[in-house]
């Protein structure tokens, strides 16, 4: 059936078909509306696609995300930053989605992923003993384990406190709280959600 | 809040965001993916992109997507398609889906949209004065009208009929039949379907 289309079209929605989540109608749709649009866009998006990953460096300290020229993550280095409490975080993603809460002043862990034997991700691949090391060095209070609400960040919490206390910290950790997000019926919200919102009431 | 990410991955999420339907969630989430990926993933999309306007051309009679080195699109220029039966498309994918059914054995005639005055494309901008030449030169016994079933495509296939009238053309026209489409339940199908249905009744 694609030798009705242009090979150069096709290729096209092939290689765009391959981004997550993207199916075969989803990648027509991109092609066709770049061939339509000015070339400019497509040329745009191919140059910074070509330039992506020597364009990104991981930070040793916090293994976030940052430009080849920073030597450390500014979210570390910066002075306004609290480096005795530490956010544990899956992803580099997730630092910004704590960032735009515009409330935390501490700094950040990022793990690179969350334990999935079906994934084939162990403990062994996360910044785990990067984390141990860290805690010790930076003299760290806190720990704040901001992993997802899933089997997989759970199973990630639960590992770490563990590795925390074979390894005699001190340190005191915590989790975000689970409860009713903002906006959203009781009626509406899932009995796990609901139980551990009542588990975790606050007295006023 | 982007200072909080590399500059090249920030680029990366403006540009994929200029794809459409895709939002700034999205675009996160395709760059991440891409940065994770083996960077050839990213190299060859760029390159695809890079290529695309130059790999596509027009074709001269049909308005089909051709590759470069063709003069004219093989669904016409074949000797087993029938040249007096013209599908009228609007887009260049509409070509795929028709002969995605194997049952079509004619030419096509893509008008490169439909009529929209919302998003200010006129008849003007559509290849409706190819199509009457054609159908003169190429003594055109039938054209099926399989523009869209929407406000837009319904405008179109007007406008042909009435354009094709006023150069006293004698052409039989056709449209694509409306109906219930296969392996739903009357009870889901929109009144107005249903209603076309009804009127489009067949004989057993």
């Amino acid at each position: 059936m694609t030798e009705l289309l242009p090979k150069a079209l096709v290729a096209a929605i092939e290689d765009l078909g391959r981004l997550p989540g993207v199916g075969a109608r989803t990648a027509e749709r991109y092609a066709y509306f770049l061939l339509r649009a000015d070339p400019k866009v497509s040329r745009d998006i191919a140059s910074v696609l070509g330039m992506l990953h020597d364009g990104v460096k991981v930070c040793p300290k916090t293994f976030a995300l940052i430009d080849p020229d920073q030597n450390m993550s500014p979210l570390y280095s910066s002075e306004d930053r609290n480096k005795q409490l530490v956010a544990v975080v899956e992803e580099p993603l997730d630092v910004v989605a704590l960032e735009r809460t515009g409330q935390y002043k501490g700094t950040y862990h990022v793990l690179g992923g969350a334990i999935s034997p079906i994934d084939g991700v162990g403990p062994e691949q996360l910044h785990i003993p990067e984390l141990i090391k860290r805690i010790r060095e930076d003299d760290v209070e806190e720990v704040i384990i901001a992993t997802n609400a899933s089997v997989e960040g759970e199973s990630t919490a639960l590992f770490i406190q563990r590795q925390m206390r074979d390894a005699h910290l001190e340190t005191k950790v915590s989790r975000l709280a689970r409860g009713i997000p903002v906006g959203v019926d009781l009626e509406y919200a899932d009995q796990i959600t609901l139980g551990l919102a009542l588990e975790g009431r606050r007295m006023l």
